[in-house]
């Protein structure tokens, strides 16, 4: 029997959060709906951020409300207690909250140190456990921030010690700026895994530097078997305006499958996802195998 | 001391025989001198076939005849005998050679069983060890054929084999339609590791499927140290007109230089590199890396 991997396409929250078109409730519904077609096992549906700082997310609640129940699991990002509570009425039941491994990234972003944060994700896991909600804590710029350039390894771990201490239910290290390798992957992955396991940690990779699939690979020898990404590729990018986002749903689900791992996902209905977002943002997305895959549907061959 | 891996930049053969415009021999010498000027440490400067056959190709004495002396390890590819005369007529003194693993491959491509082939690689190996001429023996669709489909690994293994009893200095395991994936490298590139050394072994993959840096970098697990690569990502595809080809030389630079390993690159020449090739042939060439690099450079960060 072939080995499961779970991807959790973050396309409706991190994809179009760095989208310059804002899509309306019922246009992310319709991206949702064509991932769930495709098989996606997991979907980040939004986040109950202030809709005046992120506008693309308003209308989170409005997102969830109209999720075909039990299709997928749903998740949704939660900057504090505010979008936790938020989230929790709109009846979300998995939550991601947010750290960064650099106290710049932390001061940046919200405007707290780290150690402000990891009170503020203590708080919320406290609360969640109690209410029976599933937490993804997200350890960002886990590799390198781009403000403090490289990231001890150490304080990733010791960020995902303590997540774990206070009752999170999975540490998501995420290489938010795309800035991370293969080899920085496995030492720091298999840290991880040996500390922590492997089931109860996740990666989130970005393709900026054209590495995305690499750090998949590198990551699964140290064990891990999930993994955000994006259909077609989508999310913006801080460093280039119009370079490629996450890694993309389609290059991952692709080389999964030929790895010999089984993802529940449908390539030619995974096809028909990417055109649908490029449709909704309005210009062409697709990761580095789209025209590989395109190809292979109009022979048939996929 | 950083390890060193070195990159073969195919591009000028590889890359250009795939290109709708021809480039005249002084073209593909200021090609390849772009290349040199970014420090790439081994050129494959062309290929001594029938101007008929490849029309992009001819002139390839010319070329040769124009390299700067000592400049960079040179290679040609040959087709056959009368090939390796004319290249080593021409000053060649690294030639490679291909055989496929496939049978239907080697049909297709020179009318001739893998054991005709391998028949004709045993009579040049033999002329160049006489004539002290370097030998790099490619197995081309090492891991997938467009006919067979997958490849049984023991049969890339017993011709390496018999390529190395023969004489050869060098087996290339080439995935010439990128079809291979990093589980699949992985395994063939340790037994071929552990049967030859990973020293008299590389590597040579396309990005047809998004896959080829990841692939890069599960070779380099095995200790494989020198891989074929492609300026811009340079190539056609025999799938698609106009999707990528050979993996692209900065993206494996840029990743190689993130993960450790000395190169002898400097990415901001190599960018440059990619501006000549792309105005040689006429579009936008480049690799997964490539928007990325250019705003490093635009910012001095590089």
């Amino acid at each position: 029997m072939k080995e499961l991997v779970t991807i959790n396409d973050v396309g409706p929250r991190d994809g179009l959060q760095n989208q310059s078109r804002t899509l309306a409730p019922a246009e992310r519904l319709r991206l949702i709906e064509a991932l769930l077609a495709a098989g996606l096992p997991a979907i980040e549906v939004g986040s109950f951020v202030s809709p005046k700082a992120v506008p693309a997310m308003a209308g989170a609640a409005e997102v969830v409300a109209g999720l075909p129940v039990g299709a997928a699991v749903y998740s949704a990002l939660i900057p504090n207690r505010k979008g936790y509570d938020l989230a929790t009425a709109a009846g979300v039941t998995q939550v991601e909250l947010v750290v960064a491994a650099s106290q710049t990234m932390n001061r940046e972003n919200i405007n707290a140190t780290t150690e402000a944060a990891m009170a503020g994700c203590e708080d919320i896991v406290t609360a969640a456990q109690a209410d029976g909600v599933k937490t993804l804590a997200c350890i960002a710029t886990a590799w390198e921030c781009p403000f403090e350039g490289v990231i001890d390894q150490d304080v990733v771990l010791g960020l995902a010690r303590d997540m774990f201490a206070h009752g999170a239910d999975e540490v998501v290290l995420a290489d938010t700026i795309g800035a991370a390798d293969p080899a920085g992957v496995k030492r720091l992955t298999q840290l991880a895994a040996q500390e922590f396991g492997a089931d109860r940690l996740s990666c989130h990779f970005h393709d900026t530097r054209g590495m995305g699939v690499a750090n998949v690979a590198a990551a699964l020898e140290s064990g891990i078997r999930k993994f955000d990404a994006s259909i077609g590729g989508l999310g913006g990018c801080p460093f280039a305006p119009g370079a490629t986002g996450n890694v993309a749903t389609e290059d991952v689900a692709l080389m999964l499958g030929q790895m010999g791992f089984t993802t529940g996902i449908d390539l030619v209905k995974l096809v028909a996802a990417v055109d649908v977002v490029s449709e909704l943002v309005g210009h062409p997305q697709g990761g580095n195998s789209i025209r590989w895959l395109r190809r292979q549907i109009e022979k048939g061959t996929l």
